[in-house]
């Protein structure tokens, strides 16, 4: 190691993601859409949408890209079966989420198919990206903030274990 | 502001991108492929594709997302006209850069009508995007290190003026 001013993120990997697997949140964008993530592991995530107009949506088995950026920072990026890129910024210590959506144009026009499980509703889910429209792919960008956030044992299944409609009043509300 | 541990990124706002407009660098992914990348200004980058497959790739005039993640730490994310989703993470201080992109099916398997100047060939590049196939989407990851970096100023025609094949021998060799 060379003398020098000291790199930001030289201490621990980019690959070391030992930070971040497990942990489970609920993150409230600006526009008040609520969102669940839990990272199962370190090749896949699971979510689901608890308020605003894409609630119902949920996944348990989303394979997802995941790099430390520094101390408590981390990226997550995926490709959704709908033809959605997502790429999430955890700010773990500071409680917030910057996210960069690519959606397909069907995917804003009719997004019906999408809003169970993806993974019982896969045929729908790909007749529908393969009838398009795909294009213009629209770029959003939004900023959230963690409103809940507790470590929980890898590939629990537990944790994300019904649809949304199905969680007990007041689920998305809870902080800590 | 309340007491309690000191947030990561709270001394500037995700949006204070003075540190990122005018940067002009070039970087190489580990398996050897060298791009360029000009942040024209804060709504506009421009880049080149310098060494690999894709060289002779270029844009003027590319939208991008950008915000400031931590001290010397970005992220620029953009849908180029292909349909192609990109996200780039710098580190300036580290000289590193990670990537990952969203590439269309047809992206990989014949690319060659954008291997020019994206504005120069834009009816071709749309063709061929609205032939596809898009699916599956390949996302790719990757880090690389910033062999040349320079701050010059925004909206400055003179940093990416040619095409990447009229570029003086060793360019792309460039080290600072």
């Amino acid at each position: 190691m060379s003398g020098g001013p000291t790199p930001i993120s030289q201490c621990a990997s980019i690959d070391d993601l030992s930070g971040i697997v497990g942990k489970h949140l609920i993150y409230a964008y600006d526009n008040g859409w609520k969102y669940e993530l839990y990272v199962r592991n370190a090749e896949t995530i699971e979510f689901r949408c608890l308020l605003g107009p894409m609630f119902g949506r949920w996944s348990k088995n989303q394979p997802a890209k995941m790099v430390r950026l520094t101390d408590g920072l981390y990226k997550l990026a995926w490709v959704e079966p709908t033809g959605t890129t997502t790429n999430v910024i955890l700010w773990l210590p500071d409680r917030r989420v910057h996210t960069t959506i690519s959606y397909p144009q069907w995917m804003l026009d009719y997004p019906e198919s999408t809003l169970g499980r993806y993974e019982d509703n896969l045929d729908d889910i790909i007749a529908d990206r393969d009838r398009g429209p795909t294009y213009p792919l629209t770029l959003v960008s939004s900023n959230g903030r963690i409103t809940f956030l507790e470590t929980r044992d890898p590939d629990d299944d537990t944790v994300i274990d019904r649809a949304p409609g199905k969680l007990p009043t007041g689920y998305a509300d809870r902080t800590n």
